[in-house]
Parts: structure tokens; sequence; C-alpha cells
């Protein structure tokens, strides 16, 4: 019977897995979508977002059927607990990425991003992607150590944003004010996609130590950042 | 035993309804801070985001207490983990009423908004707080036909977005950049705080009849609206 069960959890955790691999993919492809203003790449990113909704609501109903039937308790009770929360972030990413690729599409022909911010919105795209790819393996691993990790990107992540906004107030900006608004969103997308992130590893880290991230890392020295406008993750 | 345990569930929908109340309280409060320019109350909503945090984890850990040690089926169980889910709408909220008074920090002793988005901002903030006050009414009374009038009251806020962004699109536009991406943001802040209302309505809705809004109100006629950009909801 406790096989049985286990085998249930283990079935989360890969749908979990699962959708993290999706939906870091999703990010990807939107970023190139964006930067090739590539319709076409734009739609399948749309439209594969479906494929992530249903593996929330499947991963859910499991979840909620195994704490009915199995009625865990301790440890278990917070993997499952805990892996509702988790899908939670990951459904919200997908939906993060698709916003990526809807801009894409509103503005086809058109590129939405202006060549001098190629590369920074490349680098927020591709490290959206790796932060993904870093979570995912934080739920298959468990390791602290990586979790911990993804917090750090996360700065580097808060540093792009950063650059982009100090692009944008730049007196010598002359995209106009439709593309500040669309690149003042796209940096919001990013930044957000990349807190689910770390949000999903952070819960991973919890699951393991019973602590929450912050405090483990609290004796570490935080970088100084001093806050500006749309670069809040709270 | 069983009425010890009722209570336990009643006093989780206690903390439901005052984070609604809070957060509530929050987006008016910091929608006034934001048009006056007032730091003092900017910063009175920026330290009361504390308190919404500390409700959630509590109500969390009552939830999660709850399942242990009570290992509800059915209904009950279905009420303790949507319960988790509308605390993570409502703590959300409180950020983004968070964020809305950092940027009038941010600005002071500058105004974020020009005079002549004034009433459309007052007019969100309002709608904001309204529809979280009408989500904590539908926590209490469970009442389906006004947890469905919230969708129609968010298609209200979708209207004023778009007005937001035409605004910020109109060749007439004078404030610049800086304003622009404040702007933007700000609008953003403002529809996702009226998600997360219509959200936790819309958990009720599930709970009470065991089917999610949208498929009750499949048979209205929705009203037609054309996407634009940062008007992205899903």
């Amino acid at each position: 019977m406790r096989d049985a069960y286990h085998e249930e959890l283990d079935s989360i955790g890969d749908g979990l897995v699962e959708m993290a691999r999706l939906v870091g993919s999703a990010i990807g492809r939107a970023t190139t979508a964006i930067l090739d203003s590539d319709l076409k790449l734009a739609e399948s990113v749309i439209e594969a977002d479906a494929k992530v909704d249903e593996l929330q609501h499947g991963l859910e109903a499991r979840a909620i059927a195994l704490l009915a039937r199995q009625q865990p308790v301790a440890t278990d009770l917070r993997i499952v607990v805990t892996s509702l929360r988790m899908s939670a972030d990951l459904e919200r990413s997908g939906d993060l990425a698709q916003h990526v690729a809807k801009l894409a599409r509103l503005r086809y022909p058109n590129r939405a991003v202006p060549q001098d911010l190629h590369a920074t919105i490349l680098e927020m795209g591709q490290l959206a992607q790796r932060l993904m790819a870093k979570a995912a393996e934080v739920i298959v691993t468990k390791d602290v150590d990586l979790a911990l990790q993804l917090e750090q990107d996360d700065d580097a992540m808060d540093l792009l944003h950063r650059t982009l906004f100090q692009h944008l107030m730049d007196d010598r900006w002359k995209h106009g004010i439709e593309t500040a608004v669309d690149v003042t969103l796209l940096g919001r997308y990013y930044e957000r996609f990349a807190d689910h992130a770390v949000s999903v590893a952070k819960r991973v880290v919890y699951l393991v130590t019973g602590e929450h991230a912050d405090e483990i890392q609290a004796a570490d020295i935080q970088p100084e950042i001093q806050p500006v406008a749309g670069a809040e993750s709270a």
C-alpha cells in the first residue's frame, strides 16, 4: 500500500519537473520569437501553454486525491502541500512566457525590441531559461546548494532589469513611448518569471531543511542593490 | 471534537477575510499616496504589508496543522486546500499594493501620475478596492452571484487599463519616458490586483458549486475586447 502511495508522490514530482521543463522551453522560444519577430514560433508558444495548464490541473487533482485517500502527515503532508504551491508557480511562469509571445504576435511584423536592447533581452531570456532548468534540477536532486545558487542568479536578473530601466530612462532614448511600454512590460515578465523559478527552488529548500531559504542565507552578505522603479519583485 | 474542528475551519475563513480587508485598505491608501505624493501614507502602506504576510503564514500553518490532525476529506478538504490558494492570492495582492506605495515613495516629492491620468488611476484604485471588498464579502456570504459579478467588474478594470494605454500611446503624450514607465507598471499592478480579487471569488464559486466559474458563465455573452499590449491578465 505504501509503495503505491510513494509512487503517487513520485508522479507528482515528475509532473512538476515536466511543467518546469515546458515553461523553461516556452520562455526560451518566446524570447526567440520576440527578438526575431517570428509569428509562427510565437503562436506555438501561446498554444503550448494549454499543456502546462493541463498538467497543473492533473497534478492538483492527484495531490488532492492523495490527501483524501492517504491522509499523509508530517513530511509527506508538507511535500504534497508544497507541490501544490510549486505547481502554481510553474503555471504562472507559463503565463508569463505566453505574455512575451503575445507581445511578439501583437507587434508582428515589427519587432517589439529595438536593436540596442536586443542583447539585454536575450540575456534576460536565457537567464530565465537557465533559472528554470536549475529549478527543475533542484526538484529532482533536492540539492540545497544549487537552490541557494538560484537566488544569486536572480540577482543577475535584477541587474539586467536595472540595465533595461537605465536604458529606458536615458535621455538618448529614441524609440518612442510604445516601445518603452513594451520593454517595461517585457522586463517585468522576465523578472517575475525568474521570481517564480527562485520560489520553486526555495520551496524545495524548505522541504529538505524545514527552514526557509532566507534564514539559511541570512548570514551571507547580500549585494547592495538600490531600488529602481519596476525592479520590485517582492 | 468536530466542533473544535469547525471552529478551526472558521478561523481560517476569518483569517482570509481579515487579509482581504487589509489588502483592500492598502490598495486604497496606496492610491491616495501616489496621487497626492504623500510620503507618510506610502510608508505606512509599505510597513503594513508585513501584517498581511504574518497573517498568511499563520493561516497556512493552521491549515496544514488541520490537514495533519483532522485529515479532512471531501468538501472540508477542498475548503482547506482552496483556502491555501486564496491566502496566496491575497498575500500577492498585498505585494502589489506595496509596489504602488513604493513607486509613490520613489518619486516623492514629485508625483508619479500626471494630472491628465489622475482620474483614471483614481478609478483603477477605487475599483481595485471595491473588487477586494466584494471578494471579502464573497468569502463571508459564499454568494455565487456576487462572485460572478466580480468578473464583470474586472472587465471594467480591463477597460480602464486600455484607456491608460491609449493615453500613453497617444502622440500628444508629453510626460516623457520615465512617467510612461511608471504608468505602465502602475496599470499592471492594478490589473493584477484585480485578477487576484477575481481569483479569490472564483475559488469560492468552485467551493460552493464544485464547478469552475468559467464553466458557469460559459453561456453568457462575453463583451468583445481586443487585446492590447499590457492588457494580458491570463
